[in-house]
């Protein structure tokens, strides 16, 4: 069932049904429960609307007019939290992973240049409170709203058995348009190129099962020791280990949206980190050269590499280390980006390759005193 | 990371790292065995092509090049499998739930007379090893591929202490279009019109949970006595109970493509049967009057009835009882229907309601000798 994509204002229950003994819901799916989810979830999800969403149709999916375009290109993608939702499970903190899956997915297509349009969002589990899965939606519509995104659709499945009990997954699923002459491709960089590093606001949505690991979060131990370990005060950090790493994913939309036309490549720098990501917009015979001391890499990566002993190598293919989005710029555009948005940091150059990596991180070692596993 | 929309040829690994120990690997994510999936995935994936996908731009999202449409309405729909992913797991059967997913979605948009334009899926587990990965992926392919539909992303989530291990989620997300003034809506329905029921394949994807309690498979019990459960065979159908609930969910687009100028309305049935999915679609101040005689209902649904003494309508409410599709059809349109579609079968009528309800089942209980809990 879908309740976001119900458009009649009653689901319509044969009454003989309603109060009968079901053996259904003894099987851990409750379709009274789930009718009164889709009267909630409804309410929240209109407030993400777009005037291109046909309301009162289409009760099975979502339907969107799309608008004037001269050659319009969709661009999709999905993506989920990770197990970024095992904390917030662990501290039964709702809110933010809605927000985390919709940036990330923004971000995502905001990569090609795309404007969002659509978003549907899959969320999982065997036992998630009515309450629990309502603050999921509110995060993830609140999300919408702040990038004009409409919510059409969605799926809220009780699952038993395939989830452990307060475990859940988040997928979220998203549509954006541009021009076809619009697009932004990686195609026009060349050498000399400014690399634009915009911060992140954490670890944004990956690496966590490492972060579990290192600080033995989210592994099935005993839950109170898991949130005192979660509770706990690091030098440096001034938020608790709990909150630092639920810090939901930046998204970079209404900063870009006014200055993609500046901009020649685009790479969200998510799993594989700078090197896996980067190399992903960088054409043949060129490399990303990144300069190690430009950018300040926040205190929750240091604190996670000094704890695990993970070497400067795997941290910076696992994490962001403190760069969210990297843009590829011309001289002259880095200075319009820049301009508009103070806080992109030139961090490196389009340069020749070296050897067979298309991204280089220099200098190759970092500042002594820093663990460092040499391989 | 999302190994679908990867437009490179080979991602860059930092030379560094190859070979290296890896403490994210270690806690359950191998980047490496993810970067050779992608190049197996990659290989299936082009077979799903259109020539609006644009290859080679945009790594991190997905691509499509909308064709001339008059006045393009953008038809989207999400959905799982459910815990029918239990049983394949059980099983070990990895190629049919990709049909599942596809065909569950591409119907889910027919419902508006949506042609499927694009897919994308979430494959998430915690150990699944990369043949059957790539099995699950081949299956979605080739149903996309059934229907012309192309495969233009997706995410396979390792997602430790998430999944137990051996069991996974598939999530599926489709895109499809209709031109505005060909929706199908329902709206034009009126008393007097022909409710047309077309098979379904079997349980398509739901009402596992309650099947897995029936008859106590995917319960995380002994899995040879849970396999051996599966394997026995019973009077009448013809095939093992696994080989039954297995059965992928029959998609429905190549038989109504020809056809859906002569439908009114087509409600696909889901979670909620024939009263849940008929009444979305059902206009205020109408019912929709089902003469149970007038189908087959096939010998599976009598043997989980009997097998978990479950109420005949708590069974037309979880399951579809032998009937995927509901189309409503003025009497004309019923014809030319029917003509074309020989296993299109009247199995009722649109008629003023009886009380509140808005779908009728008549007579009201089935033929006795079968279990019937009174409510």
């Amino acid at each position: 069932m879908n309740p976001l994509d119900k458009s009649k204002e009653e689901r319509t229950t044969p009454r003989a049904l309603r109060g009968s003994p079901s053996a259904y819901a003894a099987a851990g799916v409750d379709i009274d429960a789930a009718d009164r989810l889709v009267g909630r979830i409804k309410e929240l999800v209109r407030s993400a609307g777009r005037p291109e969403v046909l309301a009162g149709v289409g009760p099975f999916a979502g339907l969107f007019r799309l608008g004037q375009y001269r050659e319009p290109v969709l661009v999709a993608s999905t993506d989920s939290v990770g197990t970024k939702v095992k904390l917030a499970a662990l501290l039964g903190r709702y809110d933010t992973v809605g927000v985390d899956i919709v940036n990330h997915c923004v971000n995502d297509i905001l990569t090609a240049g795309a404007e969002p349009l659509f978003f549907l969002d899959y969320l999982a589990s065997s036992d998630l409170g009515e309450q629990e899965k309502v603050t999921v939606v509110r995060g993830l519509v609140s999300a919408c709203r702040a990038v004009g995104c409409a919510v059409i659709g969605g799926e809220t499945a009780d699952l038993p058995d395939l989830y452990a009990p307060a475990d859940f997954d988040l997928v979220g699923f998203i549509v954006g348009v541009v021009e076809r002459d619009r697009i932004i491709d990686g195609s026009g960089i060349e050498e000399g190129d400014v690399l634009l590093g915009l911060p992140s606001s954490g670890l944004h949505t990956n690496g966590y099962s490492l972060v579990r690991q290192v600080f033995g979060v989210g592994k099935g131990g005993d839950a109170a020791v898991e949130r005192a370990a979660l509770d706990r005060n690091y030098p440096g950090l001034g938020v608790t280990l709990g909150e630092a790493l639920l810090v939901p994913h930046r998204c970079y939309y209404q900063e870009l949206r006014p200055i993609l036309g500046h901009i020649k490549g685009i790479a969200h720098i998510t799993q594989g980190g700078l090197p896996g990501n980067v190399a992903r917009i960088i054409p043949d015979g060129l490399a990303a050269r990144f300069d190690r001391g430009s950018w300040r890499v926040p205190p929750i990566f240091g604190l996670i590499q000094e704890t695990g002993k993970i070497s400067d190598d795997e941290m910076y293919r696992v994490f962001n280390m403190g760069l969210g989005m990297v843009l590829v710029c011309s001289e002259e555009g880095a200075s319009a980006v820049q301009q508009a948005l103070r806080e992109a940091k030139a961090v490196g150059r389009v340069t020749p390759p070296k050897g067979e990596d298309r991204v280089l991180l220099e200098p190759p070692s970092l500042a002594e005193g820093r663990p460092s596993v040499s391989t």
